[in-house]
């Protein structure tokens, strides 16, 4: 590692994702990377639980305002891994500090929201992404480059479906709060599904959705569904759910071309199922020497857990960073968290306007 | 058998159905039912090719007229499983005539078409079936069973789609001709699924799709999507193409309910997935002596084939003609085909013109 | 069927056997085969079961003595579906009097039985098959073929297990009594799994074996393990047990070989999985028109059934008899069913000396 | 972390081993445990890619001569991932200077070599394990949690499998070479598979084997086959193959006992399929909160890595190394790898003698 530059980073949030990032900042310093990150300071308001983050994680401090962070001359990235209400104003004011922003999606709770995001960050000048980190499954990445080398053909259909269960008994969270999440399953879940739709087949133009909550007293949706057309004539089914019994976490999608199919789902992720035009389906175990990602990784057969795409995630992000490469096109930018919550603005006045809605994108 | 009543059949169609049904009405005797089918009269225009069925499948005359069928006095119940535009004359002939009748699905080739069918038999007051045999399929019954017991508590969700392949490369055919198959894989494929939709969930109220033609010079559809809001309150997405790569026939649905979900295919059409409130999937293997229709085959792990749905199918129809029990709910009546149709033709409107569409049903 | 000729069948056997084969006659009649049976006579010793089933699947007359059979002069084709005590007698008896045999597997209780019977028919001129059934499923013959083409280079290794689990509860069966079974597990599934090893790898030259009764006062073995040296250098396991909770019915095997491997499992019996030097397996659904016997069926992906194996086999028989093939290679002859019963033999005599068994055949 | 001891680790290898290892030493910190580990050196003969690993993993120093590391009173933990001829000797020497021992498996190239190795590491009253990492698979203790609490019933049979490809073009390496690596897939493969056997079910006393070398010029073995006798009566087959076409990393294992069945495999190594006495198989997706070591790691669905075995290993061997916990019975310490290494040469002299070898352990 002698001669790698390091990075300061302040993190905002210390849950579910702040874990995830924490490892993986962490696991940078086995990759070899040509920057590496240095935990300066993680940010949140519960003081305990905090600081019980910041040792197991090792975070040097921890701080529980998120302006300090954004004052810190060390930190030169600032990842945003807090609740959805808190992602635009900490976001903006660390770009406009000349910060490089990680957020976590969704990026803003809405279209505009995002978009306004995006715009200070492109003014800013930093270097900009939002965490959809299922790009950075090897699986997924190479189904990308399967589907950009031609080897499907001209793509006819794409479907995809996240499904969740614990919709049905779960206690209160920030995630059933319309004001804190903006949406539910749809924000959560949807936004997922709807980048892959972007990352793999092409930009959405126009839809119609159903969007529902079924569990009482809940303020967010428990699920939608939409037929999409695509700017380039594919035509798709997106579905999310927190009420599919049996469905732990399936994240699935397919893509039918003429030439060939392939499909994929996150519960099984170091598998890519593949068709040509000869006809069945091949399991492909993605972990050979020269898949997406594993000459990082293990021998043959020697799976990836779900966590390692975070580590992925950030180990581009900071190649981005020294200008080894571009955030886009592998990487999600702030256009990309944009651009997918115009979808999702047009699926809730789909589902309002009981009406076929264009979504329309500004530059 | 000694005391079974016999009935005389007449078949119109010499193709894939009437090999199928052929099949099927031979299979009868080794079922020990109270009606047993004697094959009076096989009919089609091709004569060479009719002379050869009938050889083949042991029926006693092959005329080249149906008409022939309806006047006969010898044929108690006339099956068709004719192209699609030969499903209402011949169909409302022989119910006219006082034949109990079986058309294969779709009934029409459109709505109208098939209430006309349904009125007429009705009128007629004979035994009428529609031939969605997967209603028949020792797991869809098994399902359909469980609905109705409540295992699944509220469902919430269904989606289904019926997806193969061959239409990339297929020879020409009567099925991309519009006038006579009226539609492509919505009539072919999508019929069924939305039959099962039918039989397993309720009666589809609303729907949104989109319906495409992908392949030059044909002139029936190869695909749709829709998203379909049930009189119930279940939302569902409904699917079906003849250009998915890979998907050599998968007729494929899941229900997700708030006690349990289930899923299916007919590429596996022995196993029916079920999870509980529990969580996981158990791959139930319906070959248990107490699964529907198993008391007539083979001890468990034995499986049965594609072909054997007709055969309790037409098990089934012809206990309805003797009076021990009825067509409905488990078989689907001429009404079921023409709401079906109703459903089809509201994807098509729809389609059309870009706006969500009720279905409406005629009484 | 005009110009077809007919044979006289008389089966002995009334239970799952008579079931399956007297379906399995009654199909014929749908294949367009040069030789259609004619159900004569079916013997057994319980008069009423026997006539019920004499009804049901409609032979002419039920005779409660072999005997008669025998000495029947219409008929040409004996087929013994009796329990296996009963296999050898009536047997080399129908082949005494000139008749064609079929006999259920295993052919005899022990290898001298069976080598008896082997030489009687040989003797005796007749055509003599034995019920290897499962050589008759379409993925099971394309295995064969895709083997003896060379597709999967020098075979190495072999590995089959046919387990079930209805030993653990089994209500008292003439299958658990020693002298009317032979054996337990070994003879009534081992069998099985050793005629497809011979079938698709190769001769068992060696073996070393355990074999186990757990069930209390069973007389019968409920598993078995062996470890296999082939003629040829293959090595292989074979196990096989009635006490496996969760496996309903699952025989399955794999071969692998310096070129690919494939896998197969009766439970889906319609798939292949194939996989070649590049490495991932494939899944086959072995209903394309090119597959083996699947042009006498449906169009891709319509699955078949386990049943549909024995009108596939007796199919075989019936034009190995008028001449248009042979029994052997691809059905299995009173031979093949001695050289099953030399390596039961050899699993039992390992099992009871502790030690690794030859296996040697008589010409 | 504050307040947690600290240890210093030297590391002999820098290979795969060394990777996993070094990787899991890192994660650590992020798990909260009372012991953190202080990476102090690595040893290796290649000075260049000692040095690059070194660097890499954030090893603080590197040294050519493993017994440096011996003599360093910084180190209080010896972790050997060497080649197996180099197991033997540092794992000793480091033992005698009082640093408790992490060696990988197969702990000696022989049994006579494991035993002195366990008596040494007993002798010196150091903490010893052998690094068996499939038993910190979740779903594999899970497995042996279920077993333990009796909820498969009486245990029958045992059948494992370890099946790769890459034997048949593999560039030459030490794992070749029979001085070095002792032998190939049997150390290799087999002693994970004989180590779960006696994890999961209990002692081999007796069994019969084939060892087979198929790939010309090649020293060591590529395969075996073995039945197996346990202390508890139940019966087993064993299997491991570098020449299996299509698998990958396949490493599964069933057990069946009177109550229910488990199956898993290490291509999918979070899931388990279990089975109850009511019959099919469920799959379980072992990361619900409350499975084994989930608690690390992430929401329901969201799956771990194989490289995260390691974590868990380093994890309770530092546990162990405080006095929270043994390293037995979860761990496998060098009296389990000399047990293992007992079948292993039991299986050796079974194919060298053609005879059934009872196994014999010295306390």
């Amino acid at each position: 590692m002698a001669g790698a530059q390091s990075i300061g980073v302040g993190m905002l949030g210390y849950a579910f994702m702040g874990k995830a990032h924490s490892r993986a900042f962490l696991a940078q310093r086995t990759l070899g990377g040509p920057l590496q990150p240095e935990l300066v300071s993680i940010s949140g308001r519960n003081r305990e639980k905090l600081e019980e983050a910041r040792a197991q994680y090792g975070w040097t401090e921890a701080v529980t305002d998120w302006r300090e962070q954004v004052e810190d001359d060390r930190i030169g990235l600032f990842d945003n891994g807090g609740p959805n209400a808190l992602h635009a104003e900490p976001s903006i004011a660390a770009a406009r500090a000349g910060k490089h922003v990680l957020c976590e999606k969704p990026l803003g709770r809405t279209a505009a929201e995002s978009l306004e995001m995006w715009r200070e960050a492109e003014t800013a000048g930093v270097v900009h992404m939002c965490g959809f980190n299922y790009r950075f499954v090897p699986a997924v990445r190479l189904a990308r480059e399967l589907l950009e080398a031609g080897e499907l053909g001209d793509v006819v259909h794409f479907r995809a479906r996240y499904l969740q269960s614990w919709g049905w008994d779960a206690p209160p969270s920030w995630r059933f709060d319309s004001e804190a999440a903006g949406s539910g399953a749809l924000g959560d879940l949807g936004a997922h599904i709807v980048d892959l739709a972007r990352y793999l087949v092409g930009e959405p133009a126009a839809l119609s959705a159903v969007v529902r909550t079924f569990v009482e007293e809940r303020e967010v949706d428990d699920s939608f569904v939409a037929v999409v057309e695509f700017d380039n004539g594919v035509t798709g089914t997106l579905e999310a759910s927190r009420l599919a019994r049996g469905r732990i976490n399936q994240n699935t999608f397919e893509v039918n071309g003429s030439k060939g199919s392939l499909s994929f789902d996150v519960e099984r992720l170091n598998e890519l199922q593949l068709a040509d035009e000869g006809g069945m389906f091949t399991r492909v175990l993605v972990t050979e020497p020269d898949h997406p990602f594993m000459s990082l990784w293990w021998p043959p057969g020697h799976i990836v857990g779900w966590g390692d795409t975070f580590t992925h995630e950030i180990h581009h992000l900071l190649a981005a960073i020294v200008g080894d490469t571009s955030v886009a096109p592998h990487g999600a930018t702030f256009e990309d968290g944009y651009r997918c919550a115009e979808v999702c603005d047009a699926i809730l006045r789909s589902a309002e306007n009981g009406s076929r809605e264009e979504v329309s994108y500004r530059g």
